[in-house]
């Protein structure tokens, strides 16, 4: 039986309660980053002359994130909430919807937010629809990189890698028995070449080679960080003698940079590079390839190639009524020819052109069209050192990076958290990196994992920590028994293994080796005892497969009990 | 097949390598805590003098929590790391294992800990074992509690209870139809009227009244903060005139205090009391009951009625040799008559004691004994106010709040972090509080949940967002049609509902409501579509069920599509 009345939706009405003729227009933005936001605060200064409509800023955080700087928290150089700033504390007169988009109705001017704390679905009226919804990092169809590599794209990314960094270190530092295993904790690989993979590499270099000093037993020469780049120079983005000083920087401090070569595949042990390479690490990041935003794709308006909504330079998508896109979901005629670049300084300028052609359509009067040229650009290299290149002007090393530091301190928002930033930036000259790792996730959940041929899922004799489903691929089952190796099942899609282990609380009684490319789900012990705790018939049909695999009854010696 | 040779362990060796007459003697410590850390840092101070033992500590995080603080988490008075700092920088000489304690074997003197990077079992030797592992809320037995009640113990706790208020304001402030959901969103109740639940009241009102200021459509009268306490006064611990003074304040400032009652029971929506009282709330915290750490119950050890171990003045476990019990776990004899009670200021003075004597037991000497009396007591009862009980004078107030800022400010390890949180109280002083919501759970996973009679799980029509298993009780299911609704089937332990609307992403078709106390686990859409993706026979087990439940095919002008 289905509910197919719309009186079941709950539609949030407007201020003044129903549809009536005087009512206020309601402008609805989506995307908190320097598109989405800038525009709510340019809305907002109109505001003050006439307070004839209403804003809604649709977010899936409650925070800004100054993305030139999302970087610096690996380090902890910057407090760890320094980089971001509370959406309603900068624009104060828009109503702020912490919630994910799940659908845009282009016709009907309607949008559908994921739901709250109860499940009512939730759908919002729009007059004006401005799309900001910048990229994201896209893993598809990558080899394993969606199981293995880390995004570098918001909060939640930087602190996740700062967590994973410092937990290799420690484990390092604590392994001495597997060289192998020791090695890849203290490499890191980050690939893409590109401002923000730059600047990724040189923090965790600075990072990880500061911390060992506090670490005891680790030597400086078992750090590797490397910077993987598809092109013959990294920075393609700025001239070529700025980017020939960042890779000489870099080098000089111990990053090691392999260009030419871009990442094909990952496992949980390895990085595989185009060219063959395999180079073994525990933390892979990748800050390539960005993507347009899914909810972009999913809506019938032009897009150009790349995926972005074709705009006139009036930032009014064509082909539809009363809705903007901006900021990097857009393609954006530049003044001169060709298109704006996906900066945050091109994004707040187009930001100002919006609100003025939103208010034109709500007010009446004449339409602006973007034509900002860009005034230079600006990479931060690690501790001390940057390159800028300002209209025209080249300059690298410490003045650079006093430069950007001043500028981007500049353009924080609000003067609080200004404030706070300058102060850690302050106390960071004197004091040691903070290693402290902030874990809140419980590690619990059901996982995907990639892995290549020949290597092993678990190792006979291993702590059976995890129950796996073969979603693509074939592992093979090899027991030893004194001394002797032999394999005694293949096992293909659908199929599960290591269920044993599990149910007997005992070691892994049996090596599972991958034949070719194999991807699995992995539950985690504690959600495999919960289930078939809470499910006996499932925990049965385990028990059965278990017998069934090895009938022989368990020796009452069992060690592990 | 199972691996019963021992073999197959890795066993930490000792820095000489072989278990020789000339080797060290290793110390394994037990919990980062006050007492465990202390003990470290007093152990290594021996070490400067003479170089004969090592020491390792296992902790779970990598940073030593300064528990006095942790409520101005909620805030953030303080940085969210201020409250913590890095163990290796208090204790650089110490080996730092980030790791939980999977057993202890007391007779041949190892301990083995969880898994890091791979699988591998980890076994340690010990020659002396000190355990300081503290307590843990336990809402075992507690009706709903484990599922719903927000513990506040440590930094995760205190971070996601903050996440948890920012995000009930926030939906709070869009949601505009559903009173009861508002009201209960706007609802926080803290349960524990010790300092621990005091001061987490205390913060919890400042903060949510505070933030209510900047977040539109919130009013002051809106919100309800309720402290429940079983006795007829709060804080216990202390003189009647100071706690009368704090029950004062707090209700000044807009707590609402429920004496001679008990939290006995919770659901998502509920916290219901001992006198039957039911209270509305998206928001329940509780600080009560704690219980001597799991660890300490599986061993071997004679303990006290309370759980905890029971050590002699010189800190020895009785009946065990070289181990050490101290802090919250053991039931330590005070100088005059009773036990020590469970405070830092104890645990760090019983430290002394501990680290002396196994430096006596190693180094031959006499052993002290623990003769501490306590110099008194401090609690904060949220901004510029508190209570302090020193040396016999009582201080309430802005007084006892600069006393109780400044002796905490110098108990604080290390003067980098000192400085720190004074620049962080600082900068307090003139910034408005700050709300940003670092939620790092990508919120997948398995959960449970609890429901008391005739609540319901889910209403037809909502959006299908989870699937349920019930574990426990059972829920009726009823269908609308026409306006008139009907019973349609009964479902009890073991059974699942909620596929329906997971399969054909469509609204609920019926609304489920509990006969009697039910607890039932959970799966995220998420989750359950990746599992039925890359599980066709599951997917098949699940779309049979859903037939069979709901026979008519689809309607082809289904909404939801």
């Amino acid at each position: 039986m289905m509910i197919a009345d719309s009186d079941a939706l709950v539609r949030s009405t407007r201020s003044n309660g129903t549809a009536c003729a005087s009512r206020k227009q309601r402008v609805v933005i989506v995307g908190g980053g320097f598109g989405g936001l800038y525009t709510a605060r340019h809305l907002e200064k109109e505001l003050k002359r006439r307070d004839d409509f209403e804003i809604v800023l649709i977010n899936r955080e409650n925070y800004f994130v100054f993305q030139p700087m999302l970087a610096e928290i690996i380090s902890g150089t910057i407090g760890l909430l320094d980089v971001v700033s509370p959406i309603r504390h900068i624009v104060p007169k828009t109503e702020l919807h912490v919630r994910e988009v799940e659908a845009i109705d282009v016709e009907n001017h309607t949008i559908t937010t994921s739901t709250g704390f109860h499940p009512h679905p939730h759908v919002l009226d729009w007059d004006h629809l401005v799309l900001a919804v910048g990229t994201v990092t896209d893993f598809r169809g990558m080899r394993g990189l969606p199981e293995h590599a880390f995004p570098f794209k918001n909060l939640a990314d930087a602190i996740k890698l700062r967590n994973h960094i410092i937990r290799a270190l420690e484990e390092a530092a604590i392994e001495r028995h597997d060289a192998d295993l020791r090695r890849s904790l203290l490499t890191f690989v980050v690939a893409g070449g590109g401002f923000s993979g730059v600047e990724v590499a040189a923090e965790v270099n600075d990072f990880v080679r500061h911390v060992a000093k506090s670490v005891h037993g680790i030597e400086q020469d078992e750090i590797r960080v490397t910077l993987i780049h598809g092109k013959d120079r990294i920075l393609q983005e700025v001239d070529e003698q700025l980017a020939l000083f960042a890779q000489r920087l870099l080098a000089r401090r111990g990053v090691e940079i392999r260009l030419n070569a871009r990442l094909a595949a990952a496992t949980g042990n390895e990085a595989i590079l185009d060219d063959g390479t395999r180079l073994w690490t525990k933390t892979l990041v990748s800050t390539v390839p960005a993507s347009v935003n899914p909810l972009i794709e999913s809506l019938p308006l032009p897009k150009a190639k790349n995926g972005r909504l074709t705009v006139d330079r009036s930032m009014a998508v064509e082909g539809a009524t009363n809705v903007w896109a901006l900021g990097d979901c857009a393609l954006v005629p530049a003044a001169d020819h060709g298109f704006a670049p996906p900066t945050a300084q091109h994004a707040s300028r187009q930001a100002s052109v919006v609100a003025a052609n939103i208010v034109a359509s709500i007010r009446g009067g004449p339409k602006r069209v973007f034509a900002f040229e860009g005034l230079g650009i600006l990479g931060a290299l690690g501790r001390h050192s940057a390159i800028a290149e300002i209209l025209g002007v080249k300059i690298s090393g410490f003045a650079a990076w006093f430069l950007w530091r001043t500028i981007y301190l500049m353009k924080i928002p609000r003067w609080a958290r200004r404030l706070k930033v300058a102060v850690s930036w302050m106390l960071d000259l004197f004091l040691a990196p903070d290693l402290v790792q902030l874990r809140l996730d419980t590690g619990v959940g059901v996982t995907r994992e990639h892995f290549e041929p020949d290597e092993e899922v678990f190792h006979q004799g291993d702590v059976g920590d995890r129950l796996y489903i073969i979603v693509r691929g074939s592992v093979e089952v090899w027991q030893e028994t004194a001394g002797a190796a032999s394999r005694v099942a293949v096992l293909g899609p659908g199929e599960y293994f290591g269920e044993t282990a599990l149910l007997e609380e005992r070691m892994r009684n049996a090596t599972l080796r991958c034949v070719e490319p194999t991807d699995v789900l992995s539950l985690p012990k504690q959600e495999f005892s919960v289930l078939t705790a809470s499910l006996p018939d499932l925990r049965q049909s385990f028990e059965e497969k278990s017998h069934e695999r090895s009938p022989r009854p368990r020796p009452a010696d069992s060690f592990a009990r």
